[in-house]
């Protein structure tokens, strides 16, 4: 298996993906393609892999461009064709790789992973579904922001696509499939979201999946559901959310644990429960977004993602890929071809 | 002043609301009436208030029907014309009081609030506005899931109303105002929201709001914002998601400290820490979200408030009344009359 690696565009450098490569080639059955800086990359390597004992494991291939966090992602591809985004997605899409991690501007990647790598035939809409903590263990979000505006067909692939993520990537039996809307009766939500609510329901009685029916928010964190079906917008509230609350809790309870010698003592004696606590709740910990609906595996690494993130993400690019997604997709799914959209 | 109890159809009975009645007469300078089943409100009198000290300021008006939760909104005015609520909210038309608060039906209340009290003239639509916890103090959401789909208009109204109420009614310094987006960018979101965006850099810029631009989930929990205005929808996956959260992090919280010996004692040392915590992340515990936008201060208590939160939520129907919000907004809106629409 080779797993292309889009080095540059990230917060913290193309360092901390070589050194995610190294570790991957150390611990697993896999091969490496770095995209980015030439020169820098086999710096980096030799710094990493002093002795080359990887070197068989990881290539390079060179990109002169960088995509950074203020391009357009619209027209990226014509102002920068030989960004390392570009090129590690042109790379993805002509075979020489089986899936793709980047950490790079996340509209610039879904537009060119749409572009170049192509949707999956009949696939309205890729769609970022990031695995998300809850107090059950995890649950994949789809979609995350990948599209502010849905149609209930849209919603009924991500739900299809996010169950068998969760199945076969995650290894959830019978994942539980919600609908994030304003209030779980079937009334609730605006036209889109009651349309979605009854085709996911059919769906549901046809065994296709196991729908649950619509959730709210805060049924997501407390675990009611192992995928969680939203447009894009709301989604994207939702993830943000959880982020900023937990973000505001871990001060809290920094504060708590700060604030006197006695919260001190108390901090030291559930230091190593803290540390747990703290990574159930990080997603980020997690690994990345896989991009479900385009032909191959893309992850969407966090931006600021570092050496150990990257390797998980790698790790989940193994994953995707041996759930067999795509494929499985193409034969179950009929309607157009995507480049034709 | 008078404030209006809807004593009846909430979780936990009308025997909170008696008490919490009690509460504000021997607090506060005000009138209360108490709207329910007769009978049972003078026996919970009876036991409250032994001695009838408070009798003058507390009156009784019989309702001999209940709105429960599976009462249908639009149905149940005509179905249930002798309910609680529907009678409170006359009497509150009426001019028999200044405020109302109920902890039944949002949906219900919703739609009877704008059809007995109605709506201020020119404001398009009425929007529930929860005072929420943040990392800097507090935050207004407005709306929280009145109004699933908006237009950008009632977007604009929503940021006005929320931030005349945080300024007036809340004591909060030129609000800064952001639009609920999903990202902080211009461009981002749907039509209504970049439109939204749009009419609401306008009102800044004529000096109508301290308007801060797009924010995304994460900065309302973080304290970017005073006022966060939201569509419906993505106000109620916000509020919602911030619920679980918190629900999610006091069990985690609860869990480790329950652990182990050294964490039970660790817990023990920061107790009152943890207290004071749940009581700020706790946006129940604040008060009830007042329905604004009609003519007259309703606020909707949470469904399971106890006497503290109802007290609280008078406290807070009063500083409504002082902000003088109804009255500011009738005079500086023009526009056909809510009731035609």
């Amino acid at each position: 298996m080779r797993i292309i690696l889009d080095t540059m565009g990230s917060d913290n450098g193309s360092y901390e993906f070589v050194k995610g490569a190294v570790l991957a080639a150390e611990d697993l059955d896999v091969d490496l393609v770095l995209v980015g800086n030439e020169k820098e990359l086999c710096a980096h390597l030799s710094k990493e892999d002093p002795q080359g004992k990887y070197r068989k494991n990881i290539s390079v291939i060179h990109a002169s461009e960088v995509v950074d966090m203020h391009d357009d992602p619209l027209k990226v591809m014509k102002e920068k064709p030989d960004s390392s985004m570009t090129v590690a997605l042109r790379t993805l899409s002509e075979g020489k790789g089986d899936a793709l991690v980047s950490a790079g501007n996340t509209g610039a990647l879904l537009t060119q992973a749409t572009l170049i790598v192509k949707r999956i035939r009949g696939i309205r809409r890729a769609a970022l579904a990031p695995v998300i903590p809850s107090a059950t263990g995890i649950a994949v979000l789809i979609d995350s922001g990948a599209n502010a505006e849905c149609t209930p067909e849209y919603l009924y692939q991500f739900a299809l696509m996010g169950s068998y993520y969760a199945e076969h990537a995650l290894g959830v039996k019978a994942p539980k499939v919600g609908l994030l809307n304003n209030g779980t009766e079937e009334h609730k939500g605006d036209e889109v979201h009651r349309e979605a609510n009854r085709i996911l329901t059919e769906a549901g009685q046809r065994g296709e999946i196991n729908y649950i029916g619509n959730i709210e928010g805060r049924d997501g964190p407390l675990g009611k559901a192992d995928v969680i079906v939203a447009d894009g917008f709301s989604g994207n509230v939702y993830l943000k959310t959880m982020e900023g609350v937990g973000m505001f809790f871990a001060r809290e309870l920094k504060n708590m644990f700060m604030a006197s010698f006695k919260g001190k003592l108390a901090g030291l004696m559930v230091k190593g429960d803290v540390a747990a606590f703290k990574k159930k709740i990080d997603y980020n910990d997690a690994g990345g977004a896989p991009l479900l609906g385009v032909k191959k595996p893309v992850i969407k690494a966090h931006g600021s993602s570092k050496a150990k993130s990257i390797y998980h993400c790698i790790i989940q690019a193994i994953d995707y890929i041996d759930s067999g997604m795509t494929i499985h997709l193409e034969r179950s799914l009929k309607g157009e071809n995507a480049a034709d959209e």
